[in-house]
């Protein structure tokens, strides 16, 4: 009965939500915004990532509004980041993963993708939903690209705060998919809990694709498309990377890297990669180290985004972006030196 | 004949600048530390690498003029990183390399100790030197321990500063140490041609101390301390770190890191190190990896001291200072997020 009830008034509020607003595109305010979210309307939490996305600055205002708005409703998710080169079966996996999270563990699962390398602008976005076909039907399921254009700070800025808003809209597991062939797992490990690198058996060339310091970073290496002849390979590549990962420095939090297989296609072991992450944190809640990491993690992007932010004011000065190319290339060749050069320029700045 | 002449005007010259300014500490002008520094007078190499670590204005004039000065006398050597947790002996084997490389190779070493997280100020410079007891008399060495205080970006732009006037002074090898605990590795690799890493056997628990991410940077490991009873413990060991290696991603360079044992202590295997560090200068001066990694650094410092300078610039306004403290812990618990925090201390830097 409280059931019906709470539906019928999520229906109402969201009518009355679609009917005062939502026909003038990104003109609700940030309050509105809110209510739209709390309530779980994807099309509202949908809009307001386009504004939190957008770079005009009334936009941002809201934006910045309702981001503070929704924070005391955040933090109740676990966050995954999920990496691993192209053709390792990254989007199979998160289908079959969400899937299973949804039907047997009553999750709400929003992912969400980064490829700050592709420049594929818009068609990604038809591509993921395409890719994972029954997820992105699901209404306890909600699919998000990062926005194809813009710096990585920029993507990673709002891939952030996208967390922040899905978490505000219910959605308790935050799956974040990156190519792991550029900077921006750094940037991924720093918003989530737990990372998971995807392999395939029979490393070595496929491998060179993988950013060198990534494997290190891993809670957990899963083989995917242990199926079919694959299987046997897939075996041997347990044992070698967990004899490799047992030469890894340890981690603080005491937890030890899994390294197991699994068949997205045929939906195999998807559960032991649940179990995993499951065990992670349970172990890290209990020894303190969940909320140190999310602490410190706050922590690195408030400094981080001073520091992009200050650059960003420095390279957009006029006389700066006029010295820096002849500068530049002087450093290069080795006629001045990184410092003075940098120094030069930062004169320039100040006055 | 002609060794005998240069030798003599490198006496009268090195005489005369002693005679004239050395009494006064400090006071050369930076053609006079450049003349100094370009005959090999290792005691005005000295004084001017602390005049780079000085923070007095007047003195970071002259090292700056300094330093472009050297500038076109460098660039001439092989430059080495070698980390590894303490007590894994790097001093006992960089007295053992460099010994090996000026009596068989011919070669004029200079050492620079990186350790920012010491707080043992002064003691570490006789330290060092007691650890590396011949190389410190040796006529064609020179040992330099980093600046014991300042920020870790302040140690490494001395450091790299540092490599610039060690090579106009004709030392062709540059050996860098670092602790492998902290941060100074990643800068440390920004900063060298090879980076070699130095492990025991019997790995695990040694390992600890071992930051997540320098394994995989390594071009090569060396375990050392292969004598005695530890001999067949590092030939297992080097076979387990093959098996490792072979999983990591490739490096773009086409370099693959060498995994070997040797022992600084008995002068064991030394010459295969170096012959090693050969094998990587070859192949990367002839596919051109060399010099593109050497630009790429260049360009790295630039933006590194941009962002630094910036930064620091930021954090010494006052009004930042007093509002930074109460912002810092608001974002670490989760009260307002990184961003809007950010944007508050930026608009009072605009201000």
């Amino acid at each position: 009965m409280n059931l019906i009830l709470l539906l019928l008034f999520q229906l109402i509020m969201t009518k009355n939500i679609n009917k005062t607003k939502i026909g003038t595109r990104n003109s609700l305010t940030a309050k509105e915004y809110f209510d739209g979210i709390l309530i779980g309307n994807t099309s509202i939490l949908s809009k307001s990532i386009t504004l939190i996305e957008s770079s005009l600055l009334e936009h941002q205002k809201i934006a910045e509004e309702l981001i503070e708005l929704c924070l005391p409703k955040s933090g109740n998710s676990i966050r995954v980041g999920i990496t691993g080169v192209p053709g390792v079966g990254k989007s199979t996996y998160i289908e079959s993963l969400g899937t299973y999270l949804i039907e047997e563990k009553n999750k709400k699962v929003a992912v969400l993708t980064i490829d700050p390398s592709s420049k594929k602008s818009g068609g990604s976005i038809l591509g993921d939903k395409t890719r994972m076909n029954s997820l992105s039907v699901n209404n306890n399921a909600f699919i998000r690209p990062s926005p194809s254009s813009g710096t990585l700070g920029g993507v990673a800025k709002a891939t952030r705060e996208t967390i922040i808003l899905c978490e505000a809209a219910g959605f308790d597991t935050i799956l974040i998919e990156t190519v792991g062939v550029g900077q921006s797992e750094i940037e991924v490990k720093s918003m989530v809990d737990f990372f998971l690198l995807l392999m395939l058996a029979g490393a070595g060339d496929e491998l060179q694709g993988i950013k060198r310091g990534i494997m290190e970073i891993a809670d957990a290496i899963f083989i995917n498309k242990a199926d079919g002849e694959n299987i046997d390979k897939a075996n041997i590549a347990i044992q070698e990377y967990k004899n490799a990962i047992h030469f890894f420095p340890k981690n603080d939090n005491k937890w030890i890297p899994k390294v197991d297989s699994c068949s997205a296609l045929e939906n195999k072991n998807i559960d032991i990669t649940w179990e995993t992450i499951e065990s992670f944190v349970t172990l890290t809640t209990s020894n303190g180290h969940f909320n140190q990491n999310r602490k410190q993690q706050a922590k690195y992007w408030l400094e981080h985004t001073i520091n992009s932010s200050i650059t960003a004011l420095f390279y957009s000065n006029s006389n700066i972006k006029s010295k820096m190319n002849e500068l530049e290339s002087q450093v290069i060749n080795e006629e001045i030196s990184p410092f003075k050069a940098a120094r030069d320029l930062l004169a320039i700045f100040k006055s």
